[in-house]
């Protein structure tokens, strides 16, 4: 087997543990010497073991002289384990692999610097791109202390989210849902607006076959209109935040936070999105995934405001001039302001379309800007 | 080489005439014996040779005991040409691999039939799925005696054509307007409202890099809306049709047909789609590919009045409740109403996506009924 199909197994462990490893990023790692696998395993939970340390423990003695592949460079620093780069020196491992570096500062190319200085031979870049995109969540949250943002659509291929009577179920398929679950299960936060909460008393957990961890669910409510007796603040299957304007009701904030949920003001008396994104990155959350309605999504837009678009698309026309667009707000006045999209996939997703996008590059530097 | 690569030669070579052998279908022939290829050729235009014909001569004395592959069942009757059939079985030819049947009530099974009296071996259905989607516009024609309807639209990956101030140039790229250009091409006749027409001003020819043959030109416009100096009257590029409501005022008829125009009055005030179709059908349109703008993709959504939607979709969001939808007009008030699609193809074109989808069979089964 080459470097990247070893690169190619240990990046797709580390896959797997998208969604259970935040604040900290996904990592696999393989030992391999005389073309047999001699340990391969991931990092699976924040304050507990690295990967490098599971996949070193499962090689055992036979590590001495073995070829080590790290989806991101061993750490160097003592956080809440001892440095992974000590650990690799002390096994005697002849060669590291490494897919792309460690952004945290503490890290930054310390840790292949430890490794080379200790004779070891180091390949660096070997899939970075696909190491890269794994933890793009985390290199965001690293580089500008804020989430990354995800927002999420459902619409009918014409662009609707509803009939003009407002019917909204069921555009997307199973499938799709489910899919849409995978990703909450993948993202620290879930953010609604107040409007979605009060129309549809949604639980925003994740519902999978094998199940999955339910994201901090996030209201941008301005005048906190979100009732005491929504479902989210009964089923206690992960903590509520309610951002709201400086100058909401303090009766209802003791009545929201009587039933569990943590109060957010601004400090405004709308909710400026920027200003919401600030707040989460400094409460840890890494990863925002925004599920809407279309004003939500309208405002995320024209703040330039997110650094992905994951669109599920129905094979389904709606049509009517009044019918609810899948994103809303005030839109854009002029062609020259609009978001041009890089299309990074198009999947089939049961009888559905995935178009996953990113914001082209010009936008892309105006979010890191702000 | 297998009869299933011949055949996919023939269906080729006749894919590259579509749009140029209207009202006939396309077709292509391919004459082999002992594994050489002795002619290939289509029929390139109505009243012309047929693909047999044209791949019978180029294989000239050698056909006899060949095998002929041809993409549609070969014609048994005498139209402005003599029977397929009898050339085949005339130059001895010893097999006909044949794609699929024609439906036309003068051939359907009889040329198969001549064909197998007269001792040569048939084989049938080969790669019949191809050379019947490669007809679709003249089959369903033939069955219906109505035009093929494809709606094409360009908008945003949210599903708007325009921004908030109604800027609209450009959302999609050069090329899914060049290819845009090509199904023009493709189809007898090209339809737009009369805002369309009021706001854009377009010629609706067809420019693509080696040619093409603009289709005729029809406007739906009740009260006759559209200028005499509009550029499509005159550019003499191709016919301009407008059809009308009963009342629609005579001095404008008569500034319109003056400019070269046919006036075509349906038998209501308001313009009923349905009866748009049987006055295009009736003249021989088997084709009809629908450009809009917003509010005419609505009429013929909410009518189902269409075989085939095709979708630019560009890599932009605008956002905006207000912004214009792809589809307008009233729109579906339920669910259980909207209109399910099957996506056969998603394609990249440039930096766009392009998406072909068809009723599913439920709504094809309605349109075909009315």
């Amino acid at each position: 087997m080459t470097d990247e199909e070893y690169m190619e197994l240990a990046l797709q462990v580390a896959q797997a543990t998208k969604g259970q490893t935040s604040p900290n990023p996904v990592v696999g790692a393989a030992v391999v010497k005389n073309g047999r696998l001699l340990g391969v395993a991931a990092h699976l939970k924040a304050g507990e073991a690295h990967a490098e340390v599971n996949a070193l423990t499962m090689a055992g003695e036979e590590a001495k002289g073995a070829t080590i592949y790290v989806t991101l460079e061993p750490c160097s620093h003592y956080g809440k384990t001892p440095p992974c780069a000590d650990l690799i020196i002390e096994k005697q491992i002849k060669r590291a692999v490494v897919a792309t570096k460690d952004p945290n500062p503490e890290v930054a190319g310390n840790g292949i610097k430890k490794l080379e200085e200790a004779g070891i031979e180091v390949t660096f870049g070997v899939l970075k791109d696909e190491a890269d995109w794994l933890n793009r969540h985390f290199f965001h949250y690293i580089n500008t202390g804020l989430p990354y943002v995800t927002l999420k659509t459902a619409s009918s291929l014409d662009g609707k989210t509803a009939t003009t009577l407002k019917e909204s179920q069921w555009i997307t398929g199973p499938d799709a849902r489910e899919d849409g679950h995978r990703l909450r299960h993948q993202n620290d936060a879930i953010l609604v607006g107040s409007g979605t909460v009060l129309s549809d008393d949604p639980s925003l957990t994740v519902r999978l076959p094998n199940g999955g961890l339910s994201p901090c669910r996030v209201i941008l409510d301005t005048h906190l209109k979100t009732s005491p007796e929504a479902k989210m603040l009964e089923d206690h299957q992960a903590p509520v935040w309610i951002i709201c304007g400086k100058d909401a009701d303090q009766e209802k904030r003791e009545a929201l936070r009587y039933k569990g949920a943590v109060i957010l003001p601004t400090s405004r008396t709308h909710i400026d999105i920027h200003e919401v994104l600030s707040i989460l990155g400094e409460k840890g959350i890494t990863s925002l995934y925004v599920e809407g309605g279309s004003s939500v999504h309208g405002s995320f837009l024209e703040e330039k405001a997110f650094q992905e678009i994951v669109c599920y698309v129905a094979p389904k026309l709606i049509g009517g001039v009044n019918a609810p667009p899948v994103i809303g707000g005030e839109g854009f006045a002029h062609m020259e302001d609009t978001v041009d999209l890089e299309i990074v996939s198009t999947e089939h997703v049961g009888k559905d379309l995935k178009i996953t996008a990113l914001p082209r590059k010009k936008e892309r530097y105006t979010c890191l800007q702000e």
